[in-house]
């Protein structure tokens, strides 16, 4: 009667959502303050002030039949520009308007970049752990996802399996650095060896093979780490950004794709890209945020409340004996389960009225997430928990 | 190397949009008022002055984390609360939030609706003239397009054309009433014919065939003609909404999906609305204009300024000879071509500088359409052309 694949897409929840769900019911039973929840990857520090400057001002000031109407597909000229120009200004590209394309944010830069180079039989790949929705989007452009296993030690690339992970049908990649759930930050090293043997396999294969790099948490990184901008690495790259982290707008769905002027036949890439935003129904992104961003570029939400979190998180649960992956980057802290079965853990923490993600949906089983985009007093209001929760098992 | 199939969709312009770039250019050269662009469904009013007061105060007043954060993938439950308390209001429905899925505009209400339904090897049916963008979108769902001719007397539904078109592979039938670009209100009448075929189908094949309903122009009437509410004369019925006519927000793409609460398992249609969504990357609509929207249900873009560029309009041409349909809605005025090639007589109207859609890839050969959406002033200024257009015609 309807698609079934469809009913299910709609019907399974995902186990974040299904944990924040749980958690407002208990924090409706018990006290918000009560209830520790570290469920949602929500920016929690707000957008900088010239974000809400300059939507004052051009709701006063502009035309409004100007500000609210469509712009063409590929999102206003003006913040091409001006995007095109900050790119190039922050990494020494050559990128202009045209290699930009404005998005409904950052699933509709993947979902519109994998339909665009998506010919039937085709495979992309990605590191675990990843964002679950990798999957969805794969398979909504027909083709399939291909899961490389990262070095459990660090979560770095594990070059040997991704490069046995490539075949003839691998029409992309897709990296995701800062990473959605670790925080770890892949480094140049890293990036160079897998550069070089996609470099090797287009070779091998006579075909373009294309780096899709996820980046909307490109912006919120600590301690001064750098992370390298693929289409200095490698030429056939596509970089998928959205707004929502950096400016803390995820409601606003908007962010943008770029395609490198180095790239095989650019011109025919990003004319798939227009082509496929318009299969997809996208008509152009929200125009009052269009200007608001192009009012912003170069701002980015106070990152310092995120590093205060991340420090504070990972050094009291280290000192409590849990094994972490100590983030570089995004707002998320990746801790090994206390027993094997995350899903256990995840439930035993419930006890304790922590909501910890179990990872085994980001393709990596005895993991939990945990998302400190929360306010610092929660986390510390937690501590307490964390360590019951630790002795709970022995620690 | 990329999908060949996007990179036709990205580079072949639709007519419209050549029209209009062709106008841009012409208006550099001779002067914008010298030129008489009628190329765009772009809303000429403005916004009602809700919608400002309505963002202003949102921005200055509520919480930023909150105004711009994720709501939930269907939309705020309060925003969906008040839209189908409006809509029972007016139409004596029974929605409830739970019927209701916001979109980021109409063209996403299609894509997800046309993704939700289809199965391999269906057909969705629409009338001529259509919106050329509906091919697009049933494809992209993996379904066919079936064209059912209308009557060339009034552009009415041909209800004899319409249920030979009908076979065990319809899935759903695409109805745009006022009609892009014709302008056209079905009747009552129609549609009741129209529905009782459908009924019959049903039975005869044994499934749910979907009438969908894409009605951005609903409240773009005049002269007190109705657009019945086709969930009142027939049970299988989605709806599909878009405020960037009605509140003259185009670019800020927000709208909805509505399901029968009489649908057959209308839970389950709703549930693979949210699974196409999923798959679309649609994340959410707009938070901001969510919240908008919220506090300007029932409100409406001055219309009266679109009737009196009707009346002018349609009142000169028919005097100089042309054959119009009168338009009862959206704000189109379809026109005979005054010879057989609606596209030679595109080119030779360029030549008094007006700038007409020929309708082809609408559908209906042999006609032009006139976006009427602009100054009254424009109008004024081009009926000498109009006029010295049909002498040259020997009209």
């Amino acid at each position: 009667m309807v698609s079934e694949k469809m009913v299910k897409l709609g019907t399974n929840r995902s186990v974040i959502r299904d944990l924040f769900e749980y958690g407002n019911q208990r924090k409706a039973e018990i006290g918000a303050d009560k209830v520790f929840d570290f469920s949602l990857g929500n920016p929690s520090v707000p957008a900088p002030p010239a974000v809400r400057e300059a939507a004052l001002d051009l709701l006063q000031n502009e035309d409004e039949l100007l500000l609210h109407g469509y712009t063409s597909a590929q999102g206003d000229a003006g913040l091409r520009e001006k995007i095109a120009a900050y790119i190039n200004g922050q990494h020494g590209v050559h990128l202009t308007a045209d290699n930009l394309y404005i998005t409904v944010g950052a699933a509709a830069s993947l979902t519109i970049s994998l339909k665009a180079l998506t010919e039937e039989g085709d495979e992309f790949i990605t590191f675990a752990p990843f964002f679950p929705e990798y999957r969805v989007f794969v398979e909504n452009a027909g083709a399939s996802l291909v899961v490389a296993d990262s070095d459990p030690e660090d979560f770095q690339i594990d070059c040997g399996v991704f490069e046995k992970a490539v075949t003839a049908h691998t029409k992309g990649v897709i990296l995701n650095s800062p990473n959605n759930p670790s925080g770890v930050v892949i480094t140049e090293d890293r990036i160079r060896e897998l550069c070089g043997i996609l470099e090797k396999k287009q070779r091998e294969y006579g075909h373009p093979i294309f780096l899709i790099s996820d980046e909307p948490y490109r912006e919120l990184v600590y301690d001064g780490v750098k992370v390298p901008y693929l289409m200095n690495y490698y030429d056939n790259t596509i970089v998928c950004y959205s707004y929502s982290k950096s400016l803390s707008l995820p409601g606003e769905r908007i962010g943008y794709i770029a395609v490198s002027e180095k790239a095989a036949e650019w011109k025919k890439i990003y004319a798939a890209v227009c082509g496929a935003g318009r299969s997809l129904g996208y008509v152009c992104a929200p125009s009052l945020f269009q200007q608001v961003v192009a009012r912003c570029i170069g701002q980015t939400s106070d990152v310092s409340i995120y590093k205060k979190n991340r420090d504070l998180l990972y050094n009291a649960l280290t000192e409590y004996g849990y094994r972490c992956i100590r983030p570089d980057g995004a707002f998320y802290l990746f801790v090994e389960a206390l027993e094997k079965d995350a899903n256990a853990f995840s439930a035993k923490a419930r006890e304790y009225e922590l909501l910890l993600v179990p990872a085994d949906s980001f393709g990596t089983p005895g993991f939990v997430r945990i998302s400190y985009c929360v306010s610092t007093e929660q986390i510390e209001r937690s501590l307490p928990a964390f360590r019951a929760l630790a002795e709970a098992y022995g620690k």
